[in-house]
């Protein structure tokens, strides 16, 4: 059975895993574990646990129980001491209080919630992403980078403080796998900071694995405005260290102009300028699905990919492996 | 299979039921749905759910499932804007939520805890216990007549506000029952709370099943004081409206002098003053575990019945049915 390992961020693993898991694969997400706004910011400050949601949004996407359950996992309280946790959140983060260990409580969830394949966090060593800009201001935490507009200006440096140590299983995962997808996601807040752990470059250099970089659909104002495809490639590679990928994926069809006007302020959409080079590989892997997804952290993104047509892309790539 | 219904609170049905899930026979849980106190009390409040404290507790007792998943249901957040909160019992409200049913809700939370058995609301009704005493003084929830120490100087009148309608259900399986248990538990706030409900005390009149009343180990100061077993029969008896009971079991042995008297504040043992009334069955059911339970609900009581035991006994009785 084909290795297929998924990196990024938890919303942008979402469509691609839930996409795969449907496939006969070994399927093995890896998390970012920089996140700390909303209920996982509070529940790092206030319990001292990891950072819940990005696994959470993994765990769902590879779950095989009922709709029902991956509904509650991914439900919001709404008043109250509780308002703005989700069900999950709290299952990870209780479950992490009763084991002592945020491997383990992943480990568990995933049994809870019949999960195909593995999830594990990128690193289990409690990081604050940072980031100091040109202007030298210091953003402190994943929230702060993830609301500033003024990242397009530039940074002198990003990093994870303390420096991490990558999860042992991460790095085996990477050096066993037969493919390793870049999911799409925030660049600096979801994807690089996966690239910042001790270790997962290196690994990405030295597996024998075929790469797929899946490029964004949009870009996001204020961190990667008026990206083309390019940009995010040479982003990516400068903190791999070098141009890893064998594959890259654009999307080739447009969202209707309603759509793209409602995006505007958000950000504009990539433009794929690396038709000539030979890695590129244009599909339809738009969503047209316009209806309310469960998923709250994917529902403002209408502009989103199709689980679906993501995978049957990747599983071209697997099977000609 | 014969059919057994134990019927009381969350703490005093605990050790019956995971007594006798142990054996083979069709086990029900009906359990009072007037508990507002501690973390149960904030989830009402703030979110609008039905009490889950008291069916939590039910529905770990008659949990197969890990002790893991045992100890996670009754994990309680410490700190932050989560302390005090079982993990149980926010499943159980997130539940609740997600599905738009009580009573759906804890169908889930069975299948998620692999319970054996069923466990039902007395009422899916929202209502509130309250009490008149004789001096005038309304008491009003379950958790201020259970703090209040002038119950034992008489009431007027103690009930349920809006007077709740029974689950159907519960209705149903005492009607079917070959036995029905009265656990032991807080007299007027555990277990009188499900004969206030409409309909239950005419069923237990009616039903043609055996009746076992479980008598207390020790009295509760300013509730039951210095009660006798006769003492908790006449007041059940009050609310049923007529004496029901085929089998009284009363604990013959002497908890340690030590134990009762670091209990000498907060109340006396129960005097068996029923030697002579031929239901009465006379046998060891204390406890003498004295290491730390995972039931933190549990955990104060040090005199308190041995689930073992408890089922022995009572499985003679179904046996000779």
């Amino acid at each position: 059975m084909k290795k297929v390992v998924v990196i990024g961020g938890g919303t942008g693993n979402f469509a691609v895993l839930s996409g795969l898991k449907k496939f006969d694969i070994d399927l093995c997400a890896i998390v970012s574990m920089a996140d700390d706004g909303g209920s996982t910011g509070i529940l790092r400050d206030e319990l001292g646990v990891l950072p819940p949601g990005d696994v959470r949004q993994c765990l769902v996407a590879l779950s095989d129980s009922s709709r029902l359950m991956r509904s509650l996992m991914n439900y919001r309280f709404e008043t109250g001491g509780l308002g703005g946790h989700s069900f999950g959140n709290l299952l990870l983060s209780a479950l992490e209080k009763v084991t002592g260990s945020f491997d383990r409580s992943v480990e568990e969830a995933g049994k809870i919630l019949s999960i195909k394949g593995k999830v594990i966090p990128v690193t289990t060593n409690k990081v604050s992403l940072k980031m100091v800009l040109n202007n030298n201001q210091i953003l402190e935490g994943e929230r702060e980078i993830d609301i500033s507009k003024e990242v397009d200006q530039g940074f002198r440096s990003i990093y994870l403080e303390p420096y991490p140590k990558a999860h042992p299983s991460a790095i085996s995962q990477i050096m066993n796998a037969d493919l390793i997808v870049l999911s799409p996601g925030d660049l600096y807040t979801s994807l690089i900071p996966n690239l910042l752990v001790e270790g997962i470059s290196e690994a990405l250099k030295e597996t024998k694995a075929k790469k797929v970089f899946i490029v964004n659909l949009m870009n996001k104002n204020g961190h990667t405005t008026n990206f083309k495809a390019s940009d995010y490639l040479r982003e990516i590679k400068r903190f791999i260290g070098r141009d890893v990928f064998d594959y890259i994926l654009i999307s080739n069809s447009q969202p209707s102009p309603k759509l793209v006007s409602i995006y505007a302020e958000e950000g504009s959409q990539v433009e794929n300028d690396l038709t000539a080079d030979g890695r590129a590989i244009s599909a339809d892997v738009l969503s047209t699905e316009l209806k309310e997804v469960q998923n709250a952290d994917i529902q403002r993104n209408l502009i989103r990919h199709d689980p679906a047509k993501l995978a049957e892309v990747l599983m071209k790539i697997v099977t000609d492996l």
